[in-house]
This record gives C-alpha cells, sequence and structure tokens, in this order.
C-alpha cells in the first residue's frame, strides 16, 4: 500500500481538476474509495458515467462524512460555504485540501470553519487546460508541473508530507512557500496573462461586424493563442480575480506603466527601445525551454 | 508542367518565410533555379547547405536579374533599399511580390523603384512560428493558413493569378483585399497580441530577482504562451510597429480602455462585469475552432 493512500476521498467539485485528481487516484490505487460532490445533476451523472467517483452526493456535508481526504475543487467563491457545511462533518485526523489559484483566500475562507484535530494543506497544482468539467480531465495533467503547497504555520507535518507524496505520485514536483507569496508569483505567472487575455479578447469581439469575422479567420498570426486563454472557466476566473484582487493590481500596474512606455516608443519612433525589448524578452523563452516548462 | 511555374526564383531575404517557401517551390517543383539572397555571409552558407537555393549572391541586383519572380522576405524597413537596387536589373514581364505583415508600407517602399512593365503584387501569407532564420523554415507552415494579397488598383491581373496559384500550391486559402483594410485587420490579430506578449514578458523581465526565477519555474499557468509569442524575431517586429504605428495606436487605445474598465471592476468587486465578459470571450474561442483556425 502506497504511503499516500486514503481510505475514503471526498472530492468536493468535480471539474477539469477535481476529475484529473480522480483519475490519479483510480490509475495509481490511492484511494479505498472516492465520493464526488456538485451542485449540478449533470455533474454528478457525469462523474459516475465516467467511473470518477464510487457514490456521489450534492451534499458536502455527507461527502465529508468519514472522509480521510476533502479535496475542494470548487470556485473560490463556494470555499467559506462549502468549509461551514463540512466543518461538522469531518473526522478527527482527517486531511482538507483544495486546489485554487489564490492562496490566502483559501486560507482566509477554509481555515476558520475547520475544527481542532482536522489537518488543512493548501494546495495549487499548476497544470490545467481551458477545457472545464468532468470530462475534460486526464490523469497526465500534472504530469512534469508544479504544485505548490502553503502550509499554515502551525500545520501538521504528517498531512503536508502525505498530500507531497500524493501530488507525487501524480507526476508533480511539489514546492512549498508562504500563501501571500505564492499569490504574488501567480498574479505574474497566470492570473496577469488570463486578464490581458480576456481583454483583447473582449477588445476582438467589440470590433464592427466586418472586422471581426476577419478576425476570427485570420486568427493565426498571434490572436489564436489568447483566445485559447481567454476560453478558461469564466467563474473560476471570476473568483481568482476577485480574490487576488490586490495583487493582480500591483502586477497591472507594472503592466500598464511598461506598455504606455512601448506606445510611447511606437508613436516617436524609437525602433532601438523596441528592439531592445524584443531581444530581451526571446531569452526569457530560452530558460523556459531549458527549465523544461515550455 | 504547373501554372505556378516560374523558370527563375530571387527569394531576396531567407529566413523563417523565404525558407519555407523554397522548400515549397522545390517539393513542388516550381521553379526553374532558385537564387537566394541575403546580407550575412552564414545565412547564405545555411541556405545553400539546406539545399534552399541554387545560387546564393549577398547582392539583391544580381539576383533578381533574369528572375521571373522576386520574393521580398527582409524586415520591412530593408525594403526600400532593395527596390532601389533590384529596380534597374529587373527584366519586363518579372512579377515582384513580398510577405511582410504591413501593405502599406511595403507598397509605399517598393512600388516607386520599380519600372514600367514589372508587376508588383503585395502579399502576407499569415502563418509563422516564434523561430527564425533559413533552419527554422518548413513547407508545411503554410498549409490550411490564410494568404493575403492585397493588389494595387493598377495591378496586373495575369500576375495576381499566377501568384494565388503559387500560394494555393502551398497549400494557402487566397484572399485579396485593399492594403489599409489588411494592415487594420492584422493590427488586432496578430500585431497588438505581439506587442502585450512582448510587453508582460518584459514586465516579468523586471522583476525582483527572486520572482522571476519563479516566474519561469510556474509559467505553466498561463504566461509561457505569451513567453512563445515574445520570441519572434526582434527586427522583424520592431520594422510592425514603426511601419504599421497608426493601426496599431488605434487598437491599443481600445483595448488599453477595456483594461482599464477591468481594473475598475476587479477594484470595486463587479463580479457580474467580469463573469459576462469571460463568456463572451469564450465563444470567440469557439468560432475560431469551428473555422479550423485553432
Amino acid at each position: 500500500m502506497s504511503d499516500a493512500h486514503f481510505a475514503r476521498v471526498a472530492l468536493i467539485g468535480i471539474g477539469l481538476v477535481g476529475s484529473s485528481l480522480a483519475h490519479v487516484l483510480r490509475r495509481d490505487k490511492l484511494a479505498g474509495e472516492i465520493v464526488a460532490c456538485a451542485r449540478r445533476p449533470e455533474t454528478l451523472a457525469a462523474a459516475e458515467r465516467l467511473g470518477l467517483a464510487d457514490h456521489v452526493t450534492h451534499d458536502p456535508a455527507v461527502a465529508a462524512t468519514g472522509a480521510d481526504l476533502v479535496v475542494i475543487s470548487t470556485p473560490l467563491s463556494a470555499y467559506a460555504e462549502i468549509a461551514r457545511r463540512i466543518g461538522p462533518a469531518l473526522k478527527p485526523g482527517a486531511i482538507v485540501t483544495d486546489v485554487g489559484s489564490v492562496k490566502n483566500a483559501a486560507i482566509r475562507d477554509v481555515a476558520p470553519s475547520l475544527p481542532a484535530g482536522v489537518h488543512f494543506v493548501p494546495g495549487h497544482p499548476v497544470a490545467g487546460t481551458e477545457h472545464s468539467g468532468p470530462e475534460a480531465g486526464f490523469a497526465e495533467m500534472f504530469h512534469d508541473r508544479w504544485c505548490i503547497l502553503t502550509p499554515l504555520p502551525d500545520g501538521d507535518a504528517g498531512a503536508l508530507d502525505k498530500m507531497t507524496r500524493l501530488w507525487q505520485s501524480a507526476g508533480m514536483k511539489v514546492v512549498t512557500m508562504d500563501a501571500a507569496h505564492h499569490d504574488m508569483v501567480l498574479a505574474i505567472t497566470s492570473h496577469l496573462p488570463h486578464l490581458i487575455a480576456y481583454t483583447i479578447v473582449g477588445t476582438a469581439t467589440d470590433l464592427e461586424d466586418t472586422l471581426k469575422s476577419e478576425v476570427i479567420k485570420f486568427s493565426a498570426g498571434g490572436f489564436r493563442d489568447f483566445t485559447r486563454i481567454a476560453a478558461s472557466d469564466p467563474v473560476m476566473w471570476r473568483d481568482v480575480f476577485l480574490n487576488n484582487r490586490e495583487a493582480v493590481l500591483e502586477m497591472l500596474q507594472r503592466f500598464t506603466e511598461d506598455l504606455t512606455a512601448l506606445q510611447r516608443a511606437i508613436r516617436w519612433g524609437e525602433g532601438e527601445k523596441l528592439e531592445d525589448l524584443f531581444t530581451r524578452t526571446r531569452a526569457i523563452r530560452r530558460s523556459i525551454i531549458e527549465a523544461k516548462q515550455a
């Protein structure tokens, strides 16, 4: 039996990440039984049909009862209510984790409702696609990607260790950091890129109708890469921006200053400034390829 | 013999697009002989080594002498000088075309130097990768992409027809439009996305060193897609922005307004506005997938 084995796992939310994790749990036989919880009956039906869970329920408290591991993978705005409902149902020694993209907010919304003796390990597997829902999941999604755990200062070392091994089983490289630092790093690597992609795709949808059809036709020139990102789950991303407001606004401010400087260089025909920047950015791409994250 | 056959083709510039076209000419036997012209000796050596040309020269006039088709595929800033040098060497009936991303500027810089009896067909195959140089080319790069030709009002119909068939041989869908309209469409589908990608990657490179290494590590959250775009050829893109200034600044202005509105929505916690936009942008992605440009 693997060290990362759990007798009963409750997956609260069974979208892209929840269902991918279910595939890993099945593949590696890491769960005695899996309970999936979702609000919408069609989501639960899909989870059953895909064999992602042994039981399904719309009630988080029912899912959490008797669970050794509870994984919250819903949009952030549902966290506080879920925590309130599972709190009284959790057994001593249970581990609660999540996969949300903002860690300070996860801690703020979940920790206060958990009883003593239950171990909370906030987590964020940095992996995904632009697709959503239980059909979108696949075990390999986590492979070779990073998982960031942001343990609480007084968190349980054994629980942290067990979560580390679970994500390692999924093929992830696991690192721990402070929640606030996580939120700042992700603001620039993930949240700001999504915000900008959503914006430019929105700008294009507001164009005159004749131009709009041509935008779709000629999207191969760069635009289509943004549309892929801007096809990500709307509710999940709404919650990310509302819950990582300060860090996103800080990074957005820096970006806007840099964009204004480039705008000025274009207006005044300062070719050297443009070429200098474009040469520097090429080097970053090389670093990402070397770090095998391309 | 195909209708798109040319006895002698001169490729002025043999980077990503020029070399990809050379592969097509070879594969489909569309050229009796190919002459490649580039400034740097190592580029010419690579073109010879890769079998992309039968002859090489650093002199555009030598390349153009006796050519039935001259393809300019250098950065835009070289166009005016190349046109001045090839003008006197061109034979009557020769076709001159280019592959540049800004068509008004191409016409402005090339047309005045071409003698009467030489046919100029400005063109833009909308295809590419983030790699550059003669080693980066491959015949399939054009497959199923769009090629935009922007013929002059008094342009030769036969020459336009021949260029249409050449790009069709390369697997492209060919469309014609007015040069100014092309420049506006590409400003939003290609130039603005590149400008924004360059900017955000630049913003990240200016971060404190500790944050910077983490940006590379955790780039899978969205950032790495921007780094791919921001790895495109610096000189080519410098020239695009300098030569499509008005259209880029116009689209950038719209983008900035939209970004400011989103920034305000985040600051004031207006979740509904965010979700509305993020839902609309998802639909555009579906259109691109349906248009087979994903």
